[in-house]
Parts: structure tokens; C-alpha cells; sequence
């Protein structure tokens, strides 16, 4: 309407016209037509001076390595408030880069019968055993580690260096660390499989989601879809459960949880695979994942590849095997990874429009979007949001500073975004507050502003898995929290 | 239409209609719907593998700093070929950096009665004059470069001194040499300081602008429009010239120029301003351009403005001035820098939309465009067209992987844009080839063909300032060298 304004010939710029169009434009970002309370603009005036007090600082978070910026960021008013904030749902979060490392070596790596022993290539592996548990290939003998400890001059030295294995984070310069993409996903698949054995160990398992859900809560998440690989978990003396057993442990402890913490609306999983499968383990895999849905209704989201995109197999490798459900007529949801690529024009980033072709109900990651227009009109027409992880998307190497994410374009026109972590604990980050940051300072702008974060948070409700009806009574709940928390930072 | 068809129920994904909406995406880009000849498709296949050789190397030049990339991609079968190629017309480039450092060195240094100096601040000052020159302020006594020389043991060395403090360009780690944008401003305005003694001496500028056409014409390109400060240009006796002056040059040299190489069409000059004037000097400047517009209707294209936009002051604020000639009923064109900036939100960040509300003609830069969708839409709808510099954005750090140049989403769907080079001696390029290997190995990705680049090729004469007959006669022009390449390089 304005447009066609402005559609005359030559003359002089009408400060009125202007101020419309400034103001369409504002309008049209995440949360832009959102209504504030008068408490709310009050937070908003606070919000907003915070941020030009982030912007004018001689280092920038947004712009540098969220290793380097991440003390600036834990420090800064602006966090904090972010924190109190109550953020919705993580839809993007991943089973074992939940809890921080800290615990794992101070708490976990202190439990009996925990051997570890050291690989190769510089990495480190560990098992629980009733017994010694037997040499593994490429790897030295295994050692008990309340032996090595007890043998050790400075146990502290050691369990940092155990530390470092089961994390990307580093005090180092993270650029010379990792030079390149390659670099940093094959450190990133090391320390996954480092700390494997132990989060698969069964009471370990059972204490690590729960705390996992402790740190979200605490981080004012309320709700988690967690893409879940469903191990086999172990037990002492070496036995190891099925799929559905794994399943059913998230289902209990997350009813745990929520009893204890009963403004916690809950969490469900998404069923992963990794891409480098063939595709009879693919099929096998969509068969199990369609028996899950159906015993498992209330836990279980959908199915979900996983894994570096450009490295393994892309979506359409994978079609007979991903139309089985709807072949046979049976729900199953998809929460494809897509488009997490530099790789213009390649097989893999063919993955967005296959991934909306296959229906997928919201799209991970979403990184090369804009440079799909067809994808991206079909993202926004039937309302399939992004999963949008800044943090994950720097330290893999997508972008370098966090002001050129495609997210920046994608919340000026209010394209369906959530915000969320992938791997926090992998990237010395935890729960949601500083993908927030990231977004709200970094891509968000001067512009964006309280309607913004709120519009953030409903989408996570909005955009979450969870149906209608669940969806109004967590917004019911997340709104109750959402005033207190306005009415307490408002002044 | 094909979005209709894929607006069902669920379903089993459909072979053709992917293939269907794979096409219509490809058919979107700049230069998508280019109808081929046989020999254009041969050639097409040939650019196509020497893409895919660029893509597989370890070091893919568009993700690296330019300065360590600019070996790689000169000595690339795929910058030949580009080389080669009639690019059309270089619409975004300054006066002061057209020609080779080597050549003001080498050439311009070892003429009589060049004298140097050092500042405070590590750069250097030049001058021609018959008599001996007054000391500047914050620079140490002039030395006759002649005498210094004959004083010097290693001449080289001194040379090399010399040269580097004319360019950017530097063999040394960018990331540590500039830092951050202020570093890499500021060594940029002291490096347009060092050079302009030497090319506003008559009989350089004159030279120096003869050369800089010449250099752009052995790079294939065929038109150019130069932005210049059209600034006094000095005798060997101190003694200036106006304004006219300098544009009658240009004019003149222009014309030489074109005689001597029939098959260049010819150059028009953008007179341009410092942001960092005060509104009176804006005001007369503008009643220059005015003037000159009126009086050199052939060489004048219009008016702009220069220097750093986050350091300047906002088109906003020179409003008054800017609104002169339409006030009057004379016609200006505008072609105004904007939106080269990572400031979101900021008073400098409305310059795009500004811009447009000034009826410029066509945006410099844009880089901020997609975080603007009202401005990104009218910039569309009236076919303002945005001038895309990688290599400038990428030395003064606004992308880092040039994969992440905006302009990948922008040329994705066939957004008005013609590719320029903005400074090419003061990167280290010369022409617009290495832009060019950018935007087409770098943002362009593997789906962009001969057809963009054959598009953008014919943007650069559409888009220019040329009248539409003028650009019917370039085109002409611009298709006997097109076919001509075709011919020669489709194997
Ligand atoms: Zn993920
Ligand atoms: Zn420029």
C-alpha cells in the first residue's frame, strides 16, 4: 500500500512517508506486530539501552568466536536479563550435549568402576565394568581411573586434560585450534565418541538427562524436544537394553522431573539416525522409529537424521526408505537437519527441498535458505520453521561474525524461526540464554526489540510438536511466567 | 503455480515434481531464463568442471582473505577464462585506485622533482614542485626521492617501502595487519592520503587516468563509470585548476582513449563528496554537481557520496541539500553509496532506505539489503540496481567467507545487481575479474552458469547511466566481443 505511495515520480522525500515505511519495515520483523504492555515497553526501554551499551563496546560479542566472547557475554547486564527471561521450548537440542563437561569429569569420571584409556589419535574412551574390561583397537590398555588418580601428582592437571576431551571449548585461540570445517567436525565426532561410554552407562544415563533437564529449568526453558540416538544403554556388568527401553527411561525421568519441578511443561524426543548408514539400517531404522510412535505417543515427536550433511548421504538417497510412513498410511513426523551447508549447488544442499518435500515439520538449522528461494517461500507458506542455532553455526564455521547469519534476514520478514542450541555443552555454552544473546544483540539489531524475544518464545510453543491443546496450556503457563518475570525486571 | 501442486495432503515425494521445482529454482537466478546457443552450452559445460576443480581444492579461494586467495585464483584456468570475457561496464569504481601500485612506484616515483616525506603516523606524503616544498605539519622535512635514492644502498627495498604504503595489499597475515573495520579504515585513508600527491599532479593524473581505462580494457571491460572527487589538479608551479577543469580532463582523455580502441565504448563520471563535510559544503557541492551536470551532459552520470558510512554522517542528514534539484526541476542523478555497514538499527542503517527515497539510481554496496525488506522490495520493484564489490566488502570485513556474501541470496532469485570492484588497486586486484571469480566460484555456487554470467554482463550496460539508445549501441557492441569469446573458448 505505501509501496504504490511511493510509486510516483521524482520529488522531494516526505519525512511522513518515510516515517511509514520505517515503521512497515519494523513492523515487519519477528514479533514487530506484537502489542506491549506498558510494563513491557518499560523492560523494552531497559532492553534496549542494554543493547547499545553491548553495541558501542570496543569487542563486540556477536562479531568475534563465541569462545572468545562467551566470558563478555556471561558477564554483561544483558545476559542476565536473557536468562531470567522465560524462553519457551529448546526444539534443537541433541541427547548427549546437554549437561556441562564440568560434571561429567567431576562427577561422573569419580564413579567406581570407570576405566578409561587413550586413543591413537589423542582422544580418550571410556566404560563402566563389573570386571577389566577388554583392550579396545587403537587404543592403549584400559586403566582404572580411581588407579591412575591415586597415582598422579596433580589430579587436577588430569581431569582438565580429561576435560578438554569431551569438549570443543578451548582457552586457546579456537582459529588455530581449528582451521577449518573439517578440523572442527572431526574433533567434534572424537569427543562424541569420547564421551560415549560415559553417558551410555545406564545410571549415568538416568542422572545425565535429568540434570540435563535441571540445567534448561534453570536457564528458564520449559519445554525440550531432544534429538535422541536411543543407544543401546549398558549396564556393569555389560548387558545392554533395547531401543524401547531407552525410550521409556526418557519417558519416566522426564515425569520425574516435571513432578518435581511442576512449572516444567515437559520434553519429548526425536528418534535420530546418522546419515552414514546404508540404506537397509536407514529402513530398519524408519520401521523401529514407526514402532516407537506408535507405543510411545506421548514421548516420541518423530525422526530426524544426524551427522555432518556435507559428508554423508543427502535426504534423497535415503526417499524410499523416508516414504515408508506415508506409504503405509502411518504418522511420523519429520524433524529434518537441512541445508547446514556452504556447498551451493551440490547434492547436499538439495536437502531443504527434499526436506519439505518429505513434509518435514520444521527444518534444522536452515543455514543456506536464502539462497533457496523456492525452499524458503515453501518454509514460509506452510508455516515450517527454521531451527535456528548461532553458536552451532560459528563454531562448525558457517559464519564467522554473527551479524551476517541468514536468521538476520530471515526475523526482518518474520519467516517461522525458533532459536535454539544444538550441542550447548559441546560448545562451552548451556541452555538457551546465549543463542538469545547471539540472536537478540547479534542478528536481531537495533530494531529488534521485547516483541521480538516474545515472539521467539511462543514460536517455541507454537512451532513445537506438542498439539493444539497441549500447546494452549503451555502458553497458558509460559504467559503467567512471562508476566512475572516483566512485572519483576520492569522499572 | 508448481507451489500449487505442492500445497496436498501428504504424500509420497513425486520425482518430477522435484525436478519441476529444482528447475523453477534454478530458472530464478540472475540469468536463470538466459536461452543458450549450442556453443554457449559447450562452453557452459567447460566452466562447469572448472568450477567443480575450484570446489574440491583444499583452499577454495572465496572462502580465504583475498590476499592469500589472489595467487590461487590468478593462476586458475577459471580466472583466465573470465579474463577473457567481455564483463560489460565497471559501474562502481573510484578515480583514485584504477591503476597497478607498481606503476606509481616505478613510473610516477622516478619522475623529476618528486619529493617525499614521513608522517607521525608511519605513512608517506608526495608532492611535485619546481621549487623546493614547505614542510607539512606531523611530517618529517620533504627529501627529493631522486636524492634519497642516489643515497640508498638497496633501491628495491625503498621501493618496496614506497609501494607499500599505496595499497592494502600486504604478503603478511590480514587477520593481524587489520584486526577489526576501524584498523583496516583507517591504513585505508592513510593510503588515499600517501597517493594523493602523486595523482593530482597534472601530468600524472592525466597518465594515470589514461592507464587506469587501459587496464580495465585488457581485463575485457568495455565501459566504466568512475566516481571521483574531481578534485584541483596542480602544476609543477603549485598553481591549480577547477573543478571544470578536472572533469574536462577526464572527458578529453576519455575521448583519446576511445579513439585509439574503437571497440571501448567510452567512461562517465559520478562526482562524489566526504560524508564528513558540514551541510554548507554539501549544499555547494550539490550546485556544483548541478552545474556540471548541466554543462558536460556527455561525461557527467551523477552525484554521490564517499568515505566510511558508519563513520559519516547519514544521507538523512543532508536531506535539504540532497532535495535540491528536484526542488529546482534539474536533473541530477543520484548513485548513492548505502547500507555498507553492520550496524543494524542505526541512523546509518536507514541510508538504503534514504537512498531510495532520493530516487538514486542505483545503490552502492547494498550489503545491509537483506536485513531491509521494504527497501530490498522497492530496490526490486523499480530496478534500482545494487552495485555487489566482494572483494571491498571482504578486505574491509564486513563477510568473511564470500559463500556468505548477501548477494548469493540476492542473485538467487535475480535481484537487479551488477558486479563491480570498488578499489581495485588499493586490494591488490585490478579489473573486475577477481570479482568476477568471486561471485561466480564464490556466491554463485555450483548452479550459476554462463547464462549469469552473461546476464551480469548485460546488467553492467542496462543498469548503467548510459541512455537507452547509448546502451542499445553498447550492447551491440558488447555482443560481437560476447559471440566472438563464445566462439573461441567453447570446446
Ligand atoms: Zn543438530
Ligand atoms: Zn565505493
Amino acid at each position: 500500500l505505501l509501496l504504490c505511495l511511493f510509486a510516483g515520480a521524482l520529488s522531494i522525500p516526505d519525512p511522513r512517508l518515510r516515517e511509514a515505511l520505517i515503521q512497515l519495515e519494523a513492523s515487519m520483523q519477528t514479533g514487530g506486530e506484537m502489542v506491549l504492555t506498558d510494563a513491557e515497553q518499560r523492560l523494552d526501554a531497559r532492553l534496549c539501552k542494554l543493547k547499545q551499551e553491548e553495541m558501542v563496546r570496543a569487542d563486540f560479542p556477536p562479531a568475534m568466536h563465541f569462545f572468545k566472547a562467551r566470558d563478555l557475554i556471561r558477564t554483561s547486564p544483558m545476559f542476565s536479563l536473557l536468562q531470567k527471561m522465560p524462553k519457551g521450548g529448546a526444539l534443537h537440542v541433541h541427547d548427549f550435549s546437554i549437561v556441562d563437561t564440568e560434571w561429567l569429569v567431576k562427577n561422573v569420571s569419580y564413579r567406581p568402576h570407570c576405566y578409561m584409556c587413550f586413543t591413537d589419535n589423542q582422544s580418550v574412551r571410556f566404560t563402566f565394568l563389573s570386571r577389566w574390561p577388554k583392550r579396545l583397537p587403537h587404543c592403549s590398555p584400559w586403566t582404572l581411573l580411581e588407579n591412575l588418580r591415586a597415582q598422579t601428582i596433580n589430579v587436577t592437571d588430569l581431569d582438565n586434560s580429561i576435560m578438554g576431551n569431551l569438549t570443543l571449548f578451548t582457552q586457546q585461540d579456537p582459529e588455530t585450534v581449528y582451521p577449518s570445517q573439517d578440523a572442527v567436525w572431526d574433533r567434534f565426532e572424537q569427543t562424541f565418541l569420547a564421551l560415549w561410554g560415559l553417558v551410555t552407562y545406564a545410571p549415568v544415563f538416568r542422572d545425565y538427562y535429568y540434570r540435563g533437564l535441571t540445567q534448561f529449568y534453570m536457564d528458564n526453558v520449559m519445554y525440550l524436544e531432544l534429538r535422541a540416538l536411543l543407544p543401546g544403554i549398558y549396564e556393569l556388568d555389560g548387558s545392554t537394553h533395547d531401543t524401547a527401553w531407552t525410550l521409556k527411561t526418557y519417558q519416566e525421568i522426564t515425569r520425574q522431573f516435571t513432578a518435581d519441578h511442576p512449572d516444567f511443561f515437559g520434553a519429548r524426543v526425536i528418534f535420530t539416525v546418522h546419515r552414514g548408514v546404508n540404506i537397509s539400517v536407514m529402513t530398519a531404522a524408519v520401521e523401529e522409529a514407526m514402532k516407537l510412535q506408535r507405543d510411545f505417543p506421548d514421548i516420541m515427536a518423530g525422526f530426524d537424521l544426524v551427522g555432518r550433511e556435507d559428508r554423508g548421504r543427502p535426504l534423497w538417497y535415503f526417499r524410499d526408505a523416508l516414504s515408508l510412513p506415508v506409504e503405509r498410511g502411518v504418522t511420523l513426523p519429520f524433524f529434518f537437519h537441512a541445508g547446514e551447508t556452504d556447498l551451493e549447488g551440490t547434492e547436499v544442499d538439495q536437502n531443504l527441498l527434499d526436506a519439505l518435500l518429505l513434509n518435514t515439520s520444521r527444518i534444522g538449522h536452515g543455514f543456506a535458505l536464502l539462497r533457496h528461494p523456492v525452499a524458503k517461500d515453501i518454509s514460509r507458506k506452510r508455516e515450517v520453521a527454521v531451527e535456528v542455532c548461532p553458536i552451532s553455526n560459528q563454531v562448525l564455521k558457517l559464519v564467522n561474525d554473527l551479524r551476517n547469519h541468514p536468521a538476520a534476514a530471515l526475523m526482518s520478514e518474520s519467516h517461522p524461526v525458533v532459536i535454539s542450541a544444538d550441542d550447548p555443552a559441546m560448545f562451552g555454552a548451556s541452555g538457551l540464554s546465549y543463542d538469545f544473546y547471539e540472536a537478540f544483540v547479534g542478528f536481531g539489531g537495533l530494531r529488534s526489540h521485547i516483541g521480538s524475544l516474545k515472539q521467539l518464545a511462543i514460536n517455541s510453543i507454537r512451532y513445537s510438536s506438542l498439539t493444539r491443546k497441549q500447546q494452549e496450556k503451555a502458553l497458558a503457563l509460559w504467559q503467567r511466567r512471562w508476566d512475572k518475570f516483566v512485572s519483576e525486571n520492569a522499572f
